[in-house]
């Protein structure tokens, strides 16, 4: 039997997402339900697109919430943008860009792979390289924020070189999204999507998405029609931007969208993003420097760390599966595993919106500490050394 | 400046979805975020797989919410099950059998439609000589209940035509899951998909999916990729149906989950299933006399009614847009319009769930009498006999 409602575990979410969702969005997802064409939730969806572009630091006028996960928004940016037989140029360098360069083929796309090793960036010259030889490729599409290896891929470059070709910027940033800096006008980038359950703090279940204007030409100038009705941005245009004259696609998630809406206000309301993106570089140094004390140090090297999402390496000798499974079991906080060929070699430590606080940073140090039979202290003053640097 | 979360309004939602979603569905909608992968998380999951099975009425291994709205349920089960090329037979009463006539053709398939007058079922032997003629189909598609007309359509006969071509029976019951009478396994229906925000009282934002052995040899057969990454039903269900060991796919819409497994306890453990079935074609059947009173009658003819969905003639005359707005805005109560040629000619009226109920149809039909100028005291009369009929 399985437990019921009011005895369903609650875990401190250090993962790779979902993230904690504080009580405020909680709170908005359970508002009495609203209709998908009731007027006052347009002005949900209305101001969920100025939230976002707050978020995206853009000037486009299509951004707002597919409805489905992060990897439903991949699947919307190839649907629409990518015709069967065009060339992509495709970063790989960890799990989501081997994700997406399997997206690419399912729609037909001539994939061109520029890969690095998972822990590591791609060099970005390695990718204007490959923009640059053979035809004109349709796209050239990056991870900024890859969640398999915690490593940030630099953007420097990859617009000019793409649209001198005449092909668009495609961007993941699922996890970076105000949690790591990224301003998506300057970087050039045209279509970019994210997810709800990570630096938000909202539930999963919903994903951001983005598009500018050189993107939405490319999708009036298609030649074959968008292989899937779901994600179809034509269709859902007509819905999401039809100023007071909402045409019916699909229902909305009303409920997700209302706790999106909260989470996004939070976000970049109630803080600045600047001072956002810099509280997750301290969090994420503090945590580095207190895992660095237990002897884990990071996966990314300096300089490539993706702020929101900490990888250390596990030492030979631990069973990190049993370890994690007793942070789960016995302290209700939820850390992940490594994916791929880091898998029982690294964890993957979230340090996503409120989670990127000093004291669930405390509990998680605590915590890994008992079970691997150290000594907390060093550990701990490491974590407050950060947080006071 | 849009409603902040506590000024946003609460409607008594009567239209064609969502429908009003319960306290305790909203509660456990609120419960702290659950990770993807927490095994607490994974036996709401598997509750949630013997729940969809019991709703169905199925005996299927398959049965899980694919992670989207009702439109999503409807893609999945396309870009899995049919390939380039297949012939489908379609059959189109509606919007929601027009719009599977479209997704169909985006995923290549030679779709051969099968229509009915807006507002009538279609008549079984016209499907059914359409599967025996020419090649022979991969599939055979209904909506069951046909949300755009209220209209529900008979399967008898389609399972044994399409089988004995060697193809596979499709079925839309976004709007009759556990509120018409349908038996899956009973009717030889291969797969099908529902949504969360009907007779379900779930929100928006799920799509209850189920597929039986057939359709799965059948996917295991095929002879191209899935199409799509996102719906990848190979993928989802090592996720899905993994028995302890669940390999990440996407993230789990888990808040919406949660919510999802409270919503089906309240519909087939609470109430028996063919006691709910029966108290909504009680509740059809009242409203539809109240209607009556009204000047309003019904658009389905006798026997073809799809009783969680009544569609009412509008006399001309009657600015119908004006009054949903005024039902809308002064009384708090939503009702839904008509869509493609129905448009300004019938209001839908949703008898869903905790809709089906004497309370909630007393408030509109007093509402929509004031607004109207009518008495309300035939209507009334006319309900209440119909709930003590």
């Amino acid at each position: 039997m399985s437990a019921t409602v009011d005895t369903l575990p609650e875990r401190l979410l250090l993962g790779s997402g979902p993230s904690p969702v504080p009580e405020p969005v909680l709170h908005a997802l359970a508002r009495p339900t609203l209709g998908h064409l009731d007027p006052a939730f347009g002005e949900v969806m209305d101001e969920i697109g100025d939230l976002l572009r707050a978020a995206f630091v853009t000037e486009n006028e299509v951004a707002f919430p597919i409805s489905g996960t992060g990897s439903a928004g991949m699947e919307a940016m190839v649907a629409n943008l990518i015709e069967p037989g065009e060339r992509v140029v495709c970063g790989v360098h960890g799990l989501f860009g081997e994700r997406m360069a399997d997206e690419l083929a399912r729609h037909g796309a001539d994939v061109v792979r520029v890969e690095a090793e998972w822990g590591r960036a791609i060099d970005p010259q390695a990718l204007i390289d490959a923009v640059a030889a053979g035809p004109a490729p349709a796209a050239l599409f990056v991870v900024h924020g890859e969640t398999s290896t915690g490593v940030a891929q630099p953007l420097d470059g990859l617009a000019d070189a793409i649209h001198d070709r005449d092909g668009l910027l495609l961007v993941d940033c699922v996890t970076s999204l105000t949690g790591h800096p990224l301003r998506l006008d300057e970087a050039g980038v045209d279509a970019a999507f994210s997810g709800s359950q990570k630096c938000l703090n909202a539930p999963p279940g919903l994903a951001p998405f983005t598009v500018g204007a050189r993107a939405l030409e490319k999708l009036r100038a298609r030649k074959t029609r968008v292989p899937s009705w779901y994600f179809d941005l034509n269709l859902i245009l007509a819905y999401v931007n039809a100023e007071g004259a909402r045409t019916y696609h699909h229902t909305a998630p009303t409920n997700m969208n209302v706790a999106l809406r909260e989470a996004l206000r939070i976000a970049v309301v109630d803080e600045w993003l600047a001072t956002r993106w810099e509280r997750h570089r301290r969090a994420h140094e503090a945590l580095r420097s207190a895992f660095d004390a237990l002897g884990m140090p990071r996966l990314a090297p300096e300089g490539e760390a993706l702020h929101p999402l900490l990888a250390v390496r596990v030492p030979d000798g631990i069973d990190e599966a049993a370890v994690r499974r007793a942070l789960l079991l016995e302290h209700d906080i939820e850390i992940s595993g490594g994916l791929g060929p880091l898998a029982g070699k690294v964890w993957r430590i979230g340090v996503m919106g409120v989670g990127a606080q000093r004291e669930p940073q405390e509990a998680l140090i605590t915590a890994v500490a008992a079970e691997l039979g150290h000594d907390t202290g060093e550990a701990l003053v490491a974590l407050a050394d950060g947080w006071s640097a």
